[in-house]
């Protein structure tokens, strides 16, 4: 896989790697958002969907495993405190705004290799 | 203007247009926003903010003034129900999930008009 919404930054700005919401019921959000938008399933179980569209990933995910969160790819995600490495092979860490939003920081390039062919 | 956000779908897929969250002072989150990400204010007033990123926008809102949620641009987004029409010029209608979160479908020609320099 290799989509536009893994590429690297283009603009000189960042990118939004992912949004993820909460949903009460995995299977029941994927049927609707595939119903309802041309995206893709990139990924499904009992406990979180990702759902691959044109230019960004959109996380479904129960609230009590993960908190809704926009993942920002960003090269000074390093800064802010020492790298999470993932299963899915990103490598990021967890922050919030200041009004207490959760906010993901990935390396751009963990981002780019998770997702390469 | 005219970013890769705005850009008609090349894959087939729909595009997040924007995310919407929200935050409890604009002008704060604005400054974390800026502080922390490579991205671009696009529009700012003391009820609402619209970041500008690589690949989507982030707006930034008042919970009493609108809910917080995705925004897809969509060609199916009329069959949904008459689109209202915007200031930025933008034309939508919000349904919601299964699980309650708000959906906003806007017409992608309108998302690109509107955008256009």
């Amino acid at each position: 896989m290799q989509e536009n919404w893994v590429n690297m930054s283009e603009s000189g700005l960042d990118r939004l790697h992912h949004v993820a919401i909460s949903v009460t019921d995995i299977a029941a959000a994927v049927e609707w958002y595939v119903a309802t938008f041309r995206c893709k399933i990139a990924y499904q179980d009992a406990t979180w969907a990702l759902l691959e569209f044109e230019n960004v990933g959109v996380a479904l995910v129960l609230p009590e495993q993960h908190p809704p969160h926009l993942g920002f790819a960003t090269p000074t995600a390093h800064k802010f405190a020492p790298l999470k490495r993932h299963r899915d092979g990103t490598e990021s860490v967890y922050i919030s705004d200041p009004a207490g939003n959760a906010v993901e920081l990935l390396s751009p390039e963990s981002c780019a290799a998770a997702y390469q062919d």
